[in-house]
């Protein structure tokens, strides 16, 4: 089972890293871009087969470590 | 319109951020991960209304600046 897990910043939460890309788009003329958020996306391999226990799992490892839930938010898609 | 953009090293290219990822959530005890691979998630705000124009624009951004097409691979969604 493979389980995807966006994380992203929370709104309202400066993304610097958005603002540098999106500065750098606007260099390059790309002007239709209004707004730039850049977040990580970690692609997890399970050998897990019950989908509860796997979801439950990737839960508890983004609270642990993947994300940073202070100013991060978190979705979890299992395929 | 948003544009969300998944960039990923392409297979093959050692992957060093998801090594230790994964090193870290087996002493996490985790044991159920046999795999981990960390990509970027891009999310841009368009103030563009054609569907194919917005493709476009985006592609060519990815080409140009969000992905490194020599190691990385990219995929584009509109929403």
């Amino acid at each position: 089972m493979t389980a995807i897990v966006n994380v992203s910043l929370k709104a309202g939460v400066l993304d610097s890293q958005g603002k540098a890309v999106h500065h750098a788009l606007d260099s390059l003329h790309f002007n239709s871009v209004t707004d730039v958020r850049v977040g990580k996306q970690i692609i997890l391999k399970l050998n897990e087969t019950d989908k509860t226990k796997a979801m439950a799992d990737v839960k508890q490892m983004c609270e642990d470590l993947l994300a940073n839930t202070v100013i991060e938010d978190y979705e979890i898609e299992l395929v």
